[in-house]
């Protein structure tokens, strides 16, 4: 079925004849799916709330309800659909599929994903780790466009890197290049890491890692601030002159300074672009440029910001998405 | 003539119908070089001091003295040289042929190193960084034979990595990929570094850098031993139980861990393989596991020793003149 081309239909536009892909991100906080034509060019947006969710089943009942939804509304027949794919919140066999872990938000261990996607939706699926995805964005559509070798970092809750080198990503032997969370600079933690822990990286360039370091320092007599206050509010407060905001911000764009050159080191690439709502953060960005430009004349990595921000991940799901209807037939 | 299949001689060998190639490793202190047969079996060696010498003509004129050595203690027609290959200690453009920087001790720019051995000895060469030669030949006939995914890792008067991806040298987008002497790691200095200075890495993990280790800590209420010993006697007497020598191995190894465990996080390679003079000690090879396999139950690279030692670097330039033999013929 899915080999053959969908027939014309009268009075229907070319995007008709070739048909259509929906590429969705997982989150463990809302999934998120938009509708593409073979072009990818995305023609609709679905996104509904995965709080407290944790079962892959359900997880996957949601894109059905996303994808039939999308279809509806744009009044599309459900033969028109060529392909789907997911990034996952963890590190993903493409290969066989299979999500193989995702952190404690949601638990998932060995979830046959693409399988389950494809039983359910009757179309081939892809499947792919999310930062990863979101690299596939940018190099295709966004800061990392006709770059052979650059690195796209995430920071949102932790901290991920999608690694792209000779215009490819780069996967690793256990399918878990570039969990940079863990990576050791001068300034973090060097005590052994409990599985399921946050890395010493993350601890003080992630979102969860900012609060922390915000609140461990939080005096009333310091600041005029309340202790609660998530990263982007801290970042925020730290450009509009708070001195214990800016000592925060301050140690996580030195901290993320580090990481980058070291990985510019490593890799000897030339560009690095900064994606997730805390890495889309100006006040990080920029501080975080200036240290680099002042550390060693010879490493000098380009920093951008995504020009995707909060849609890469699903971009890079259309991408993915396009390449299975073209080159994959159901498996089961 | 290159194209030309030699003349078989009556009485003479298989390996005179085929061909010999030479493998060079240019060195701040030595050059040696190696004659093999197209099999890449060693038939003979060759070495002679380079100290005080910085002249790539002169270098290129020690090559060629030894090549004619070679051969005529051989007994072999010069027109049986198919190829030479040479392993320079220093950031080579491996495409262009040309070495585009060495440190301080050779003081190279823009040597163009293969148009200078194909114009003197009249045949195909090719070049490569020293420590990717070295990693070739782990790769090829030494502890990396079958992995996919490696990095060699040469400790000597500095640190440098030979990075082996999908089979590969990854060289990066300016040839520098794997100079992780600079790499920032909990201990390190975040000092920023000035052009020709050692980097932050190899102040204390490699060769020199373990020596002034020694020197700073040196007194003599703290030790019997002399202050003017060289890393491989400080480790050697840190086994035998001085205090004081153990505290700059014990630094020297959590400091080469971090930096294996930050490559093994981004690179999500299974192997390591330590090479090099100071490398290549028992002690700092034994600790430096041990604090590895304490950090982190996900991620645990194996880490052994260089099998082929000192001579992993010519080893891989005959890897490389071998290949520059089929593949190549002269651009002059």
């Amino acid at each position: 079925m899915l080999q053959e081309k969908p027939t014309r239909t009268k009075g229907n536009s070319q995007e008709i004849e070739t048909g259509y892909v929906v590429g969705a991100d997982i989150g463990g906080t809302s999934l998120r799916l938009a509708l593409a034509g073979m072009d990818g060019n995305v023609l609709a947006k679905w996104k509904v709330s995965t709080a407290g969710i944790r079962d892959a089943n359900v997880v996957v009942g949601l894109i059905q309800e996303g994808v039939e939804s999308l279809l509806q509304e744009n009044r599309l027949s459900r033969s028109l659909l060529r392909a789907v794919a997911a990034g996952a919140p963890g590190v993903t066999n493409v290969d066989a599929g299979i999500v193989i872990a995702t952190s404690y938000l949601m638990g998932w261990r060995d979830v046959p994903l693409r399988a389950l996607l494809e039983a359910r939706l009757g179309v081939p699926a892809a499947v792919e780790n999310d930062v990863n995805t979101a690299a596939i964005a940018e190099s295709q559509i966004g800061a990392g466009q006709g770059i052979r070798d650059f690195v796209f970092l995430a920071v949102g809750t932790g901290i991920g890197a999608g690694i792209v080198l000779n215009g490819r990503l780069f996967h690793g032997m256990n399918w878990s290049a570039g969990e940079i969370g863990y990576m050791l600079v001068p300034g973090t933690s060097v005590e052994p890491v409990e599985t399921g822990e946050p890395g010493a990286l993350e601890s003080i360039v992630g979102g969860e890692g900012i609060k922390f370091q915000w609140q461990s320092l939080w005096r009333e007599d310091l600041t005029p601030l309340p202790k609660d206050l998530v990263a982007t509010q801290i970042f925020d407060h730290a450009l509009a002159g708070d001195s214990l905001a800016q000592t925060v911000l301050n140690r996580s764009a030195h901290t993320l300074a580090y990481a980058i050159y070291n990985l510019a080191v490593v890799l000897n690439c030339p560009l690095f672009v900064l994606g997730g709502s805390v890495g889309m953060h100006p006040a990080l960005w920029n501080l975080t440029r200036d240290i680099l430009a002042q550390r060693d004349k010879r490493v000098q990595p380009k920093l951008l910001r995504s020009t995707l921000g909060p849609d890469a991940q699903v971009n890079g799901a259309i991408c993915l998405a396009i390449e299975a209807a073209g080159s994959r037939v159901l498996t089961s």
